[in-house]
């Protein structure tokens, strides 16, 4: 994949994120015995003890890409910073336990916005049980960067993959979907009718739940508690960060197999519904394309039908199918629509 | 430590790098028992089984800050933002065995020239047998960013910590000092000449070995490999990232300790000094704050002086006293200059 010789030059818009990882991944199929699980998955799995296997994960938040200072906290920043990682740790079924973190500012960023930063992070390290174990922190000439490493563990009998899904499971969804998609709108409405008129103070209250989850995601350790203290382990599982389209193809393309989700299942807050009607768009659009929700998706068999009707907070929107019959969404009004990957494209 | 009202505005610059870091540590004591060490060493030492310790540590490289792309080849940079990370595992006495890269770059990198950077990166993990197992991609709105986090391991009995040095301990160093800074200066002369008449070609002949220092530096795995063949553990350790004076006060500071640095037995190479007399500056100042050198700085007890004499490339260049005595270097006239951190001062 990788060639030696620069005889061309393509643009990183031909290739796009997932292009790109592809790439990489291609690139990169793990060589040692130590390494279990490689890139391509929520979280690389490596081998940890007798029983348990390591987790390791990374994600970076980039000013003017994942988040605009203008209307984004640095407490929340740092409190997000940590749980997008952590819920990729969760998304194998793991519990995490340590984190680092990659700090690039400039100084323009004063001591006491720092800490204010790290205040989201001991909060979010705190909630969740994990200790910030190391880092490193540079100047930039630009904007800031946060890069956060994740690392967990799950019992090696625990651990859950993208590929483990099989025909006929069940869909299932924790939450509901589209509601940070919906929150970051609202923000960047608010943001233009600050800029136009700065006497004009926003008033969120009526979007405070989406505000919330674009703002301050929620991880789903109860979840994975949930499973832990049942029992019980899905076949498959992703953790929704780019929304419903994207990880469901991860999970279709890793388990070899097809999927229908049906429009009237997904769940969507009222809020989430409302800013949609506001800004003139599908509620599906939020909901398939949006991102940054951190729900989990995942799937069980259909025999367990029973059991998953009894985790609080989780609907079921679809089902496993041959993978000849494609990834489709059922339309309320009954017909198959291909689900296509829109992921970011920020190249 | 931190506060959470924002009652003043303090200029990171009244910090530094090391004041931000040690601000960071102290509000972040570790709080679970799975974390051994937290932040403040080489890597974190987390519990990893019965027999092993898992270690991590991270280390960003900013466009501008830490390298220049003007005579940075992208495919020496991906090997060096391996390696100064698996310098920091080596630093653990231990072994790496895993790689995660955030990788930030705008889109005026062409395919091709990330293909660049990734094939240094494969030649660094083949070299020293560690997989890149993680990672995420994203554009910036300004210069390339590089977090790297390295995953290692090292048998309980073996880890080697920075606060282990004890009195009359020998200090000891691996290769020669200042060699990278001198190739830093050499290439940013050459780049201003080119700037200045763009027809003029740099001749780096007579330059490579520091030029070689600066761009693709090579951590100690011999000595670690050394260590472990002769089974034997030093004291306290330390790669030399920041520059001798820096790193030799860490080691004093957490141990409790005190040190005298011979300035005559300080291992220069004689392209360094070379360089040196060019710049009009002093060798000390290339090798005590000349920093990335990716050298071990380590202590042993004075009874294995005859062992260390053994050790290929290594030279003892003074000797650890109470702590009431400070850190001084013993000039070739035989007086004391105490040692200051001068470190990065980026902000």
């Amino acid at each position: 994949m990788l060639t030696d010789k620069n005889i061309s030059f393509t643009s990183l818009d031909t290739l796009g994120e997932f292009g790109l990882i592809d790439r990489i991944e291609k690139s990169f199929t793990p060589k040692y015995a130590n390494t279990i699980k490689g890139i391509g998955d929520d979280a690389a799995v490596l081998q940890g003890d007798d029983h348990f296997y390591t987790l390791v994960s990374c994600d970076m938040l980039v000013e003017g890409v994942h988040f605009d200072l203008s209307y984004t906290p640095l407490k929340h920043l740092g409190w997000k910073a940590v749980v997008v990682n952590l819920s990729d740790i969760y998304a194998m079924n793991g519990i995490p336990n340590a984190i680092t973190i990659c700090l690039g500012i400039n100084n323009r960023f004063s001591v006491e916005a720092i800490d204010e930063f790290y205040i989201g992070v001991e909060i979010a390290c705190r909630t969740f049980a994990v200790d910030l174990v190391g880092g490193d922190t540079s100047t930039t000439r630009g904007g800031m960067y946060i890069g956060v490493t994740a690392l967990g563990k799950v019992e090696k009998n625990q651990v859950v993959y993208r590929n483990g899904a099989k025909k006929n499971d069940l869909i299932c969804v924790t939450g509901d979907l589209g509601a940070a998609y919906a929150g970051f709108r609202i923000l960047e409405r608010e943001k233009q009718v600050f800029l136009e008129n700065p006497n004009l103070q926003p008033d969120l209250a009526e979007y405070d739940y989406v505000v919330g989850r674009q703002l301050k995601p929620h991880p789903q350790i109860e979840l994975i508690s949930w499973f832990k203290q049942n029992n019980f382990i899905p076949n498959a599982m992703i953790d929704i960060s780019d929304g419903l389209a994207s990880e469901i193809l991860h999970i279709c393309k890793q388990s070899n197999v097809g999927a229908r989700i049906m429009e009237d299942k997904i769940p969507l807050d009222i809020q989430t519904q409302k800013v949609a009607m506001e800004c003139k768009m599908d509620t599906n659009t939020f909901a398939f394309n949006g991102g940054e929700d951190y729900e989990m998706l995942f799937t069980v068999p259909i025999t367990a039908h029973d059991t998953v009707k009894k985790i609080p907070n989780v609907s079921i929107i679809g089902y496993i199918t041959d993978k000849e019959e494609g990834v489709n969404l059922v339309s309320k009004q009954g017909s198959l629509v291909p689900i296509q990957a829109q992921g970011w494209k920020h190249f």
